[in-house]
């Protein structure tokens, strides 16, 4: 992979560099507000969402629908708001029309009438597939860095 | 709000999108750099910034001035450096060429000679319009994480 | 500089500054990841990375490796993982094709085993050129928020 990608090939590549920041601004929210049904529908049917903090994959949209819900019932309980910011985004486009996109991502977490605090730092790592002129997950791999790695 | 926009649409968002991004960069760096003419110079001259921390909108490029350099000078007077970051934007177009973006905010305070650490974590939403070749913003509301919603 | 780019120029630059977005992501997981040589191969040969921590500027790619390859071993003996994150960006183009690009940055540190945080708040400013389809860097002055100013 070069450094940096050709001028040609960086300008055929700006709108989805653009449509993938949007699509990650739009699940992100989706998932922190809380609408977990609209946050597993940006992953594939068959998607499948692997994390250190997870005992085992989140295998299909109703498993990852179930996570999520989890997720927000145990923060809505300690009175914290998440908020998931990715950064640092590459995408490597492949032959098949799939993206690679691997970013930084920050978990901030805010009790109510408490103190902001940088939760997590990790690596995320996507397989982005369209279908129809939607981007969707078929694969995320998120990787704690407070975490040992194998 | 379709989850993911056309790529079609998304084509021609590119430069829109890209050009908020850099808007973003450069008015929070007026602001938090102390230059605060120019930071109201970014909202329209009947421009609304509503925030929490406000005890009322900030009405007016004057009132938003004002406003901004009250936030400066208490923050000099502490010693700290504070920085504004907005990620995870989301732009929205209307028929009318003004924009909804939506985005997440970070306030890092960094007292000199001591430690940065978030401060706030927030949402943020704008209505931008465009007055001859620049973005402006109309309307800003700041939500800040840490207060209960009503 | 205008506070906004014309639209015509944010149509040709969105391609441009995509890349700088990209070469930065790249660039940084490069040494967050300890590959010291691709990350000084980031920089022109002759590169010169100015840093208030820095005792003296470093000058030319051995001296960038070198520095990197002493701030990894560090972290490693602290059990630290580093993550550099830089946002807001803003990118002027100039005559002869060089680009200066101001962001921010943030240096969030994670102990394995321990809780991330905010290290380091810092302003970056480069100086990119481009060789054959690559961005360098051909200098680079990071200031830290926590450090006084002269």
């Amino acid at each position: 992979m070069p450094l940096s990608a050709p001028p040609v090939d960086s300008a055929r590549g700006s709108a989805l560099y653009q449509e993938v920041l949007e699509f990650y601004a739009r699940q992100m929210r989706s998932l922190d507000e809380g609408r977990v049904t609209e946050w597993a529908a940006t992953f594939t049917e068959d998607g499948v969402f692997s994390a250190q903090a997870h005992p085992r994959p989140q295998e299909g949209r109703e498993a990852i629908r179930q996570g999520a819900a989890e997720a927000v019932r145990r923060l809505a309980e300690r009175g914290v708001r998440r908020r998931h910011w990715l950064g640092m985004l590459d995408v490597t486009r492949h032959g098949d029309g799939s993206l690679t996109a691997r970013s930084y991502a920050q978990v901030i977490d805010t009790p109510i009438g408490g103190q902001a605090a940088v939760e997590l730092s990790c690596t995320c790592e996507d397989l982005l597939v369209r279908e129809g002129d939607r981007l969707l997950v078929r694969h995320r791999r998120v990787d704690r860095d407070d975490l040992p790695r194998p």
